[in-house]
């Protein structure tokens, strides 16, 4: 018997856990998939994981869409330990969302990661769902914000003939919004002022071709941002 | 030129953004790894991309850390589509948090996943941080999530006499409770109601032995969730 | 011994109270001043409380600042019962701020309030906050979005010689954009849609002089709302 | 023509604003009311408002109901100026609302308040709600919150043989566990480690009577703080 289990059963669960056949065979495979999967690490490289388990040093922090087909660390190609994490519906940052805040300031001050990609992908759900004019629930909130930046490229959006090309524009767009929301938190101004090294980068994925795109709009010091929001001091101590 | 950079040199960048040459040689090393890994599986299936890209139905719902070590699809042996993903610092899944319930309802809703998997980990940051008497910044605002889980369960942590121990026993008590946090959701008790097929599920990974534990306390239906939380009835039509 | 204390004392506190002398004579001014005010009214009108304590049905929703100069009830001239309120910093509106959005809906559904009237107020110390290059602490993240109102009227505020004319410039513009984030909010939509009248007024007061002014920018229905914002069916039974 | 008014018709609004005459109606009774009560406080002291438009320097801080009926100035008889005011559905304090925690800070660290005041009241429908076996809609998420309160104190609730008696239960204990939580913030123990004077208090308002009753659960220092929550050490100078 293992530490863990030793643990477990110590658990006090309240209410009875009745067992659903089916949903636990689904689970298995999963789980006999990741036995499988540790046993061929650890037979290549047999510290693998205790090397990695005393300490994560990634240089990336990855800010992508939830959707499926966009695996992070699969379409890089990096191993466990290289990249930090945060997915949500179409990789959204705004200025007070502490689950999202909280990432960024893991990853900028505790691991001190060089680099922050914003990735989207072509052909988002969440960006055609901001887009259409019916209701889909507690969702629609969150979709605001993308809704912000269709308004603010409004123009520039609609002189495109065809929906597929303002979907995907809008999908680009949005990368490119989020970008300047990071370099807006006072967690990465705050890295900028104390001279770390740190650039945020926008890129977008294709599903149809699993290309990924640099959009070519990286930021990593403060006079790229525009004056209004900017914070050039530091502030009083008693904050 | 390709339709991409077509519509790339039309976004209208108000500030030159001034390459980092070593910057864009580490982003361009994973762009090289991108193109490897997509000419790989293109060769070895021509149509997966395409095929792909027309829909994503994933049966899982990922509700996992942000941490580097805890490479969700890689770990589960699962292929770009399978595996809807959500990550944040220490997996936390609070009654308010949009971020977070979005996934969930555009999870449950629109592609009906059958399982959410909500996978903590051993030795996790996060909830380590939560457990130190000292000032993180803003991220300490997220902990006191993990705190609650702490203090309602405070008697069988502080029993435990080694500090790894503690850690340990708290990462196995917060995925059990943000379990239940999901399933006091009205998203989830709704699925439930209208019988959707819908298990949420608890486990925890073992970053020392790349190993995935289920946590055995599967949640399947309304009558498993605490008198308190359960919604029978629908809302009224105005709402 | 009323029904109140004989309640209280069953309240089971983990840790003793100790009295600050100083604290309790400040806190139990306001608490003799309340007896006053309550033997006021119940004398000139002896069944006002116990009337009003059935239902509130008031016709207005007040989303104000929570400046302490800024009492909204008194500088309307409205009694108890008479408006609902919401006052947070400088009178922001977001897309997925649970805690204003519940309050609007519980105005709109439940309510069934006719007027929601944005009052912000010239020199409002969280606007100007907005405007400096300084950092705040956590109250930065909230002014982000006054930032941004900022920024879409950048041109306009600059234009003015006058730093105070700025910052009361853009106390008017956070008044105009929160009345317009309010009409994109499903809640508004769907009462809208629903046929019910429901009007969202933007006023601001004026310190140096007690005076509210209607900013007259009320919107009323959906065609008066971008169409990007525009939601116009209801969603689908399973949402 | 004032000042204001020079500036407002500045504004560019991009969609006419069609009046709607009853609803102007009703807003022109609050505004006539506000011009009678300046009047009258101008007549009675001349500079009141330009005093107070210099500085506002309030004591207090209130966290209430939106609730009509608890109107927070009137019921403890205090003037513009002496009361900071935060007013959200049933006064509910969460460790990652940046709207509630935004005011929190501006009160404590900017104004410098001695005492916050959280002040539920009996009888209050978000509590209610939270108690109800129905949906609601959104408010639900909220809700949350108070059902965690709820499942705290199951026992002590239940064993109550009254419905209402249960309701006004949980309404205190909702109050006490807001006022722990905001002894949980990071700005309240900052202010305790730098020996501010600041009292947490909490107080519940009886709307059949207008009675407002001091509920005896106030907090000044850390170490009357559960241990788990304690932060005692400032944070590292790059957080």
């Amino acid at each position: 018997m293992d530490a863990f289990s030793s643990v477990l059963n110590k658990i006090h669960v309240p209410k009875h856990f009745e067992r659903d056949n089916d949903a636990m065979s689904d689970l298995n495979t999963l789980l006999d998939n990741n036995k499988a999967w540790a046993a061929k690490i650890t037979q290549s490289n047999p510290t693998f994981f205790s090397e990695l388990s005393k300490q994560q040093s990634p240089d990336f922090l990855w800010i992508g869409c939830s959707d499926s087909r966009v695996a992070a660390e699969q379409l890089v190609g990096l191993q466990p330990g290289e990249i930090f994490v945060h997915r949500n519906i179409a990789n959204v940052v705004t200025p007070t969302d502490i689950n999202c805040l909280s990432v960024v300031q893991f990853a900028v001050e505790a691991l001190k990661v060089k680099h922050i990609i914003v990735c989207g992908h072509y052909g988002c759900g969440g960006v055609k769902a901001s887009m259409e004019s019916q209701e889909h629930g507690l969702i629609d909130h969150w979709l605001g914000h993308i809704k912000a930046v269709h308004q603010k490229y409004e123009q520039q959006i609609s002189d495109l003939e065809d929906e597929t090309q303002r979907l995907n524009r809008l999908c680009e767009l949005n990368v490119l919004e989020q970008v300047r929301n990071i370099c807006h938190t006072p967690v990465v101004q705050r890295a900028w002022r104390n001279n770390k090294e740190l650039t945020v980068h926008g890129c977008i994925y294709g599903l149809e071709n699993g290309i990924l795109h640099d959009l070519n709009v990286p930021i990593h010091q403060m006079n790229q941002v525009d004056d209004i929001y900017q914070v050039r001091e530091n502030g009083n101590p008693v904050y």
